[in-house]
């Protein structure tokens, strides 16, 4: 394989099948694991690392322990022409959050907008890669999520009973890349912290604060400590709100009964979703719209930079960029994550050990 | 009239029919003039006091300076069962914004789900006034603008064109008040900026930052440099996406085209905002999800807090307490406020002039 740095470079395709073929051997039916394969692969195109490829070691311990319903009853329990609440069955998150946004995709079709809401469900990735399902159909898309862990106190408080609920929306462009947000609300990933503490290395003010409410920048420390919301009370606002959006109103978890997803492999996770798909030809023409956003994109764009500062970049754009650069070149692996794969491979018996 | 330190408090009949009188004698009709006083009142009530009263000396030269439509036709140009088009005229915002929330409520109602767009508006004060409008409906409320002003450059860039770009949402509870976010997408105002300005005092690090991307904490320089957004990139991201669902989506201003309502009284402001009313029963039963609601908001605030920390508060539940008490003791008005009211009650002929 070519190799970048310590990376070594796979084709899409590649890692596609043997995301499926780890799926299909634990068990899970053809169909869903093609559908896992295919979400987790669109994270690893996008950039996010953490919630693509790399997560396989992890879901398949859950499948090993039952954490995971492989045979579910994936179902709209409640429905009407622009909404509908989905349970999961404890399926795999991806193959929930599928069923969910072509459920939205196909409710807005014909009446311009809907709102989806799942429980039951499990990680499901990056939530651009279901933001962005509606754009093909010159859709406005919106995620929100409930996170599988609680990194974050409420502002004031010091119990961890909030994730980093992300949020994320894909609005359509013409020739320019489309425009999409793909945030959690905390300042920074729990992951960033470990990865910090694994090298050594302190983390910047602001990451994260102690149980007095001071920068924590050890990161050794940080089981003494919280993930920041951004803007402080805003962005624990915003979090709560996603919260109670994406879990409270589809009666999934939220708070304290949201589970570890990495701690405990085996507990229902009752993980809660919401998506919303809406045409943007309900209140303009597609390609009037189209050629407003790619102007106004450009106007942001080209707009006066800072010194140093190469390039301003649109929500997304970054992400559009390496999706192609990806799709050309191959998605490169670390050799830890190499590893663990290898490892997969081998206990499965798969035809492909990535060699 | 009761003083409470510097500030005299009045009743909010009183206010409301001081905006209504003043508006009527610049030549408002009856009708639209109660719905501004109202709106207006709710955010004083609300203790957002840069978006209510405070602003109808604002507002009044507005209207002098013919910067305003005083009889417009706000009309829903684009419509289906589920979403709608306002067209604004150059109404007062305060009358745009009621007549597209009650639209929204009005399609939820049948629907479960609507999304109102609106162009060619004003400023209409505090976003929670009507993201709030849809919870005694046992709705959802959600809204989002572009702000009337750029004070903001986009992530890496040094030109003012985005604004605070304000979203709210509302989540109705049972016994608890409801839930209700109203942020702005920058960590703080210009307004706190200018009076920090005034008062000769430095702002923190973390509100403003210079051409060089470096802190800058005296407000007097405040022209040489932008409001950061909360959680840097991240906020730039929800600000861009924010000014594209209430602006560019519905043909208003987002960008170098946003007028600076304070500097240039005349011009057509295009005001741009979206609105979304959701039924809650599309998911649960109305009392199941309100108890659940309760549940939530009781496991956040009595959760242990950091030493020194009072009370945890949900978002929106110091407003809603304050409406409560403003509704018993009056409204705060500060000198100079009363000072600009006064001048405008003489220069109109009102009879009450806030003595």
């Amino acid at each position: 394989m070519a190799a970048e740095g310590t990376e070594q470079l796979y084709p899409t395709e590649r890692l596609e099948a043997f995301i499926k073929s780890a799926l299909v051997a634990q068990g899970l039916p053809e169909q869903d694991a093609a559908v896992c394969a295919t979400r987790m692969i669109e994270s690893d195109l996008r950039g996010v690392d953490t919630h693509g490829i790399f997560r396989l070691p992890h879901y398949s311990q859950r499948i090993r322990v039952n954490g995971v319903n492989l045979r579910p009853k994936v179902q709209t329990v409640r429905e009407n022409a622009v909404t509908a609440l989905v349970d999961g069955d404890n399926a795999m998150g991806h193959v929930v959050l599928t069923y969910a946004t072509e459920l939205a995709i196909r409710k807005a079709e014909t009446s311009g907008l809907a709102w989806v809401g799942t429980r039951n469900g499990n990680h499901a990735g990056a939530g651009a890669v279901y933001s962005t399902m509606p754009l093909r159909h010159d859709m406005v898309g919106m995620y929100m999520t409930v996170a599988n862990a609680n990194h974050m106190a409420p502002w004031g408080g010091i119990e961890l009973i909030l994730g980093t609920n992300p949020i994320s929306v894909a609005i359509p462009a013409g020739e320019e890349p489309p425009v999409v947000l793909d945030i959690a609300t905390t300042v920074t990933s729990y992951g960033k912290v470990k990865l910090a503490a694994q090298k050594g290395e302190s983390i910047p003010v602001g990451w994260m604060i102690d149980k007095r409410g001071q920068p924590l920048t050890d990161p050794r420390r940080s089981s003494e400590g919280f993930l920041v919301p951004i803007g402080d009370y805003k962005g624990y606002g915003l979090n709560v709100i996603i919260g109670m959006l994406a879990g409270v109103l589809n009666g999934a978890a939220f708070g304290r009964n949201v589970v570890d997803f990495n701690k405990d492999l085996a507990s229902r996770n009752n993980s809660g979703h919401m998506i919303l798909a809406m045409r943007v030809d309900n209140f303009q023409p597609v390609e009037t719209f189209k050629r407003e956003m790619d102007r106004v994109i450009r106007e942001i764009r080209d707009s006066k930079r800072m010194e140093k500062v190469d390039r301003i970049w649109l929500p997304g754009e970054m992400e559009h960029y390496r999706v192609q650069q990806r799709l050309a070149k191959g998605i490169p692996l670390a050799p830890a994550v190499l590893g663990e794969l290898r490892k997969l491979a081998d206990s499965l018996n798969l035809p492909d050990r990535l060699e």
